[in-house]
C-alpha cells in the first residue's frame, strides 16, 4: 500500500509555520511499514486541493490530509473531499452535540461556523477529537482511502496514535521496531568514522545518526513480521555498536543525561548543591526541572564575581590571584565550598569564559573548568568548547551532568 | 510568476528530519511577492523526481529544489534535471578546484564521489557555496527556471539570501515589508477577540498572530511597489493595533523581553541580583546569556529550601511559619534580602509551586509570587499559570522580565 501525505493550509504554504505534521505522520507510517513516496502542501484553495487529490490518488492508495478542518470558510478539506468523491455533506448529530457542549462550558453559544464542523461527507467514518472541536474522518471508496486529520499537532498526534495506527495496521504486512541509543562526549564525524562500515552495510536494521542538544543519537529501526523478528534482526548490529561506541553510550530510550542523574540522586538520596559562574544557573535550573528534586537539592549559588565566590563559597583570595577565576584550583574550591556550606554530599561548580569577549591567548573563550566534590573527594575537569555564548554554557551543563552520571554509576557499582 | 518548492531526500520523506527549508524558502518567496501554490517532498529516486518536475512545470514557471546535491550516489537532483532538460553533465573546473582545495585543508584527497559535485547540467549557472562542497545551480530553458539548492539549512540560507533573492527580484513586481510586534501578558484568544474585525478585514497589510515562548507576536506584512508604499499601507493598521493592544506591546523587531531588560540594566548601570525558588536558576541563566551582563550582575541564589531562604536572604522564620514559603510576604523578604546582601539596586525573587505535585486547594500548582526590590521600594506580584512544570517555570521567568521592563521604563521616563 502506498500512502501520500497532503498538508492543507495557506499558513504552511506561505511559510508562516513549519510543517512538522508531515514529519510526524511520515515517521508513524514508516513505523507501520507503509511506504510513503510523496508529501505535498497546498493552500486553502478548493480547486488546487481537488487537483492534489487527483494527482495523489493516481500514485497512492491512501491519502492522509492534515489541516483544513476548522470552523472558518477557509477550512475546506471535507468539502473538497465530498466534491471529489461526489458525496453530499451531512450533519452528524453526535458531533454537533459535542460542539455545543464545549461551547456551553466556555459560556457562549456555538456559532454557525462552529456548527460547520459537524458536517461530513456522507458515509464517512468520523473520528472523535477529545482535544479540539474538529473531528477527523475517513472515506473509503473504490479501493481508495482518504484520511482527514486536524492540523494542530496537539490534536493530530493523539488521534493518530489512538485511532489511525490501529486503523492502518490492517494495511501493514509487518512491524517496524525502533530503538534510540544515546551518546555524549564524541563528535558526529568521529562517531561516523568509527562505524562507517556498519552504516554503509545497513539494510535491516537501518541506522540513522542525529546530533541532539549537544549529544548524539543513533536511531536503529528494524523490520520484522513480528516484534520478536524485528528485535532479532537488530541484535547483532546493536552488539557491534556497543563494542565500538560503548564508552560514549550513556543510555537507551527517552531519558536524557539530566533525567538519569536526577533519578540516581533521588534513588540513593545523595544531596547536591551547585556553584555556577559561567553557566549562571543553567545547571540548577536543569535540576529543578525534575519533579521531586527538592528531596536532594536545597540550594545553589550563582557566583559571577570574584567577591561572590569568596563571600559565599569561601574561595581564597590568594587562589584567585595566583590562578585566576578560570582555573582548576578555583573550580575545586568552589565545589568543595558549596558542598561545605550547604552540607550536601555533592558540590558541583563551573567557572569559564562563555565569550564572545573576555578570552585571552592562554585562556580563550570556551575554556571551562568543572569541579565536583563528592564525599570528601575532589575532581576537576577541563573542557574546551567551540561555539557561541549559549553553546558554551549549554555544553558545559551537559558535561557537568555527564561527569555526575559517571560518578553516580561508579558509586552504584562500588 | 508561480514558484513551486520541491524537497529532495529520503530523510525528509521518511520523517527523519523536519522540512524547515520549505518554510524558509516559502517565506522568502512571499517577501519577494512571488506566489507559491505547492510544496512537495520526494525521496532520492530518479523516476519519481522526474515525474515531480513534470507535474511541477505544468503548474509553475519556477521550481526550487532543496537537497540531493551531495557526493553520494543517492544525491541525484542535478542528474535528473539534466535528464529532464536533455542535457549532458559537464565538469566545471573552478568547482573541482575548490573541492580539491577544501580537501587539501582537511589533509586528505577528494574522492571520486566528492568530484561528482563538480559536474553540472550543461549551460547551467553555477552558484558557489562558501559553506560546503555542494554548489547550487540554475537552468533556464523555454521560459522555465529550475533552481537547485543544497539541503543543509546552513548552506541553503546564505545562498538564498546572497544569490537567489537578487536573482529572483527580476521576476517580482513589488516588495513585501514585514514588521513584528511583540506582546506579553495577554492570551492568544483574548488578543484575537480584541482585533477580530481588523483580522477579518485584512488584505494589505496581512496580519498573522503567533504564540512564541510565552509571548505573542503579530507579524504585519505589507506589499507595495516600493518600500515606502508598503510602509504607507501598513501605517493606519499599525496605529489601530497600538490603540487597542498598546498596553500589552513591549517592543517591535527581534529583541525579546530579556534582551530589552539586560540592555536597559547595562545602559543605566543598574545592578541586579536574583533569589530564585521555583524558577531554580532560570532567571539568572537568562541574564547570564546576555554578553556584558557581568557589569551589572554579580550574584544570584537558588534558595529552594526554607533553610536556605533564611540563611542566605535573611527571610524570617516567623514569616515562613505565618504565611508559608509561597506567599507575597516571603517573596518580598527574599527580594529585599538578596538586594541587601549583594548591595545591588534591584533584587528579584520567585517563590511558587511548579507542580505537578505540592499544590493544595488554597495554593494550587501554578501559583507563583514574584518580589522586586528596587531602590528601597518593594513590589510583589501574584500570578497563576496553567501548564506543566517547565511551563510554570518558563512563564514565571517571562513575567519576571516583564515586571522588570515596566519598572525600568518607568525609571527611564521619570
Amino acid at each position: 500500500m502506498k500512502v501520500e501525505i497532503i498538508a492543507v493550509g495557506t499558513e504552511v504554504l506561505m511559510g508562516d509555520i513549519v510543517n512538522t505534521n508531515a514529519q510526524y505522520v511520515a515517521r508513524m507510517l514508516s513505523m507501520l511499514g507503509l511506504g510513503t513516496y510523496y508529501h505535498s502542501t497546498v493552500g486553502d484553495n478548493a480547486q488546487r486541493l481537488k487537483e492534489m487529490f487527483d494527482i495523489g490518488f493516481k500514485r497512492a492508495d491512501i491519502i492522509i490530509t492534515t489541516g483544513g478542518l476548522g470552523p472558518t470558510k477557509d477550512d475546506l478539506t471535507k468539502e473538497v473531499a465530498a466534491d471529489f468523491f461526489n458525496k453530499k455533506m451531512v450533519l452528524d448529530e453526535d458531533t454537533l452535540h459535542n460542539i455545543e457542549k464545549i461551547f456551553m462550558k466556555l459560556g457562549r453559544p456555538a456559532s454557525e461556523s462552529n456548527k460547520k464542523q459537524a458536517y461530513f461527507p456522507e458515509g464517512s467514518q468520523i473520528i472523535s477529537n477529545p482535544h479540539g472541536t474538529a473531528p477527523g474522518c475517513i472515506i473509503e471508496e473504490n479501493n481508495k482511502v482518504l484520511i482527514m486529520l486536524p492540523g494542530p499537532p496537539s490534536e493530530l498526534k493523539p488521534m493518530f496514535q489512538n485511532f489511525i495506527t490501529p486503523y492502518l495496521s490492517k494495511y501493514s504486512s509487518g512491524i517496524l521496531v525502533s530503538t534510540i541509543i544515546r551518546m555524549f562526549g564524541i563528535g558526529e564525524s568521529s562517531m561516523e568514522t568509527l562505524i562507517e562500515d556498519i552504516i554503509k552495510a545497513q539494510s535491516n536494521p537501518t541506522i540513522a545518526p542525529y546530533a541532539q542538544e549537544g549529544g548524539l543519537i543513533l536511531r536503529l529501526t528494524a523490520w520484522g513480521k513480528t516484534k520478536e523478528d524485528a528485535l532479532e534482526s537488530m541484535k547483532p548490529v546493536k552488539e557491534e555498536l556497543y563494542k565500538r561506541l560503548g564508552s560514549y553510550i550513556y543510555g537507551e530510550g527517552d531519558k536524557k543525561l539530566d533525567d538519569l542523574v536526577c533519578e540516581a540522586l533521588i534513588k540513593h538520596q545523595i544531596t547536591i548543591s551547585v556553584a555556577e559562574s559561567c553557566t549562571g544557573g543553567m545547571i540548577a535550573s536543569t535540576l529543578v526541572d525534575f519533579p521531586g528534586i527538592s528531596q536532594v537539592f536545597s540550594e545553589g549559588h550563582i557566583t559571577y564575581s570574584n567577591e561572590a565566590k569568596m563571600k559565599y563559597l569561601g574561595v581564597k583570595e590568594e587562589t584567585l590571584k595566583a590562578h585566576g577565576a578560570v582555573s582548576p584550583e578555583v573550580a575545586g574550591e568552589m565545589a568543595a565550598g558549596v558542598a561545605r556550606v550547604s552540607s550536601s554530599d555533592i558540590g558541583i561548580s563551573t567557572t569559564g569564559i562563555a565569550g564572545p569577549d573576555g578570552g585571552t591567548k592562554e585562556k580563550p573563550a570556551g575554556l571551562v573548568y568543572i569541579g565536583i566534590s563528592f564525599k570528601g573527594n575532589l575532581y576537576t575537569h577541563k573542557i574546551n568548547i567551540t561555539g557561541d555564548r549559549y553553546k558554551v554554557r549549554r555544553m558545559t551543563t551537559m558535561w557537568a551532568f555527564c561527569y555526575l552520571l559517571t560518578l553516580l554509576k561508579d558509586h552504584e557499582s562500588a
